[in-house]
């Protein structure tokens, strides 16, 4: 069965996982622990678990068990103390008290979850992510970096402070994966956390893996402010040692009211500048965007990432790739 | 198999059901959902939930899952937006959210915490528990009759507002069963609560199951103020239409800095008048007090209920009765 490793957390991982889940694979995930925003960050500071937010995602997206433990797990409390908190965020957080180690927290949320697959925290230490921009700026702290972040300058150096030991765990499973999938995720707040870890950098370096990686659908304000494709590629060069093997850049118009909304946030579609540049890996194209979680979204208050990659149409993408 | 039912919730409720389940009965609880104080007083008001607190100690007492899952279930949250709620009780909530109805709420839980039972809300729907004193005074709400309450004159009349449905399958239970446990735990506060429901007081009196008692150690200031047994007794048959068939009741010394504790709340020890006052049941003596409980808390800040029945001591007395 081939072994497959995505990279990352949030809810570009959560799409590709859901997807290769239901297809006769081995999969893992090996998640950023770096996530200082909004609930995860209230958890982290007020409590001092590590982050729970991105395993949550990658646990449910896994997740064999009934649809109803799916809802619970991504239900978030709107009113009251609660307010704003995700119940599987919670679950994590409580488990972290009572458990020895955190092994045993995973073990038990994969078994209420009936998770197929391993979900490896990267690290198990508590560390904060830090943005150095070319402007001299340095911004700490992933949910500082990733929230209303004025900086339009770029990202010259990403780094954790303090630096923490890599999960053994996710370094095996790096170097005894077939395939590596890297994204769709925001470039600095959920990849290149992962790959700062002490050794992660060296270990993909030296897998035999093929490294597939989502290009991203829209550029971000405070992190890849008017990049194009190469400038995606050289960044991800730059903290992995190694281009991807394989590049899946979405093709296709994006609805005019969407561009709207990004451009009010100095954002826009990442142009595929590959073919022009001396890329050498494999190219492929298509239309992977979810029109149905826009659909659905567009009447109500929009929130950021409105535009997503749709399980439905990237699989096939990465099936191909895959099975080649 | 001996169908046993335990009605009311909180500390005592747990220390039946524990020592219960060790042995080969058919066990249920039918409990009380007028908690309106702590963690679960501010889960209903913020979020509109039914009262998870109670449920869940029952819960748990007949859970037969790895210790792990007990205790994750009564962690209680000490800092930051979660401080002073219990991780099961967010975690009922959380599933009332997201469940169709409160019977796939139970079961859920049940399911995680391996249930040897079955656990009944005497009610689906929400009420809340009043007092009406002797001098007049009503206080309503069961957080407010049970904490601080500084009452001391005696309860006329206790009931509901608004007047609540009965679960058909406490109903069912009642008849069934071959005992009735009725505490030990606060009167007016875990245990009349579950009596005031519709038809409960009518099914209760028609049942063919004997009634064990298991009478407070101490009074309760602001609801059994100076009584003693036989006033206890008095008022269970008020609200159950039958006096007990047996009453176990507490012998023994009581240590003394526990006995000055308690006096500082205007609380005693509860003098057991039954033999004098033409008591027609059955009274079994023990020393039924958890000791290693006191000990442990006698260094730290004291906290109410700090005197408890001893599991170990009181189910050979309850299976004395259940197997004569």
């Amino acid at each position: 069965m081939k072994k497959i490793t995505v990279i990352g957390g949030g809810t570009g991982t959560f799409v590709v996982l859901s997807g290769l889940k239901k297809h006769n694979f081995d999969l893992a995930a090996i998640v950023t622990m770096m996530d200082s925003g909004g609930s995860t960050g209230r958890l982290r500071d007020q409590l001092g678990v590590l982050p729970p937010g991105d395993l949550r995602q990658c646990l449910v997206a896994l997740s064999d068990a009934p649809e109803l433990w799916r809802k619970l797990f991504l239900y978030r409390f709107e009113k009251g103390d609660l307010a704003g908190h995700n119940f599987g965020n919670i679950f994590l957080s409580a488990l972290e008290k009572v458990c020895d180690d955190y092994d045993t927290v995973i073990d038990t949320v994969s078994y209420v979850l009936k998770t197929k697959g391993l979900v490896l925290p990267v690290t198990y230490e508590k560390t904060h992510l830090c943005a150095e921009y070319e402007n001299g700026t340095v911004i700490k702290g992933e949910g500082n970096i990733d929230e209303d972040n004025p900086e339009r300058s770029r990202i010259v150096n990403a780094y954790l402070e303090p630096k923490v030991e890599v999960n053994q765990k996710a370094v095996r499973r790096i170097l005894d994966s077939d395939f590596i999938i890297i994204g769709p995720g925001d470039l600095y707040t959920s990849i290149i956390p992962v790959l700062l870890v002490n050794d992660i950098k060296k270990h993909i370096t030296n897998s035999k893996a093929k490294i597939i990686y989502n290009l991203n659908l829209m550029t971000k304000a405070g992190q890849t402010s008017d990049y194009k494709a190469l400038d995606f590629i050289e960044d991800l060069k730059k903290y992995t040692g190694r281009a991807p093997d394989y590049v899946v850049a979405h093709e296709g118009k994006i609805p005019e009211e969407i561009l709207k909304w990004y451009q009010s946030y100095d954002e826009m579609p990442v142009e595929n500048n590959l073919h022009t540049n001396g890329f050498k890996g494999t190219i492929l194209k298509g239309d992977v965007i979810n029109r149905s979680h826009i659909q659905k979204n567009s009447s109500d208050t929009l929130t950021r990432s409105i535009l997503r990659h749709d399980t439905e149409r990237l699989t096939p993408l990465l099936i191909q790739i895959i099975n080649k």
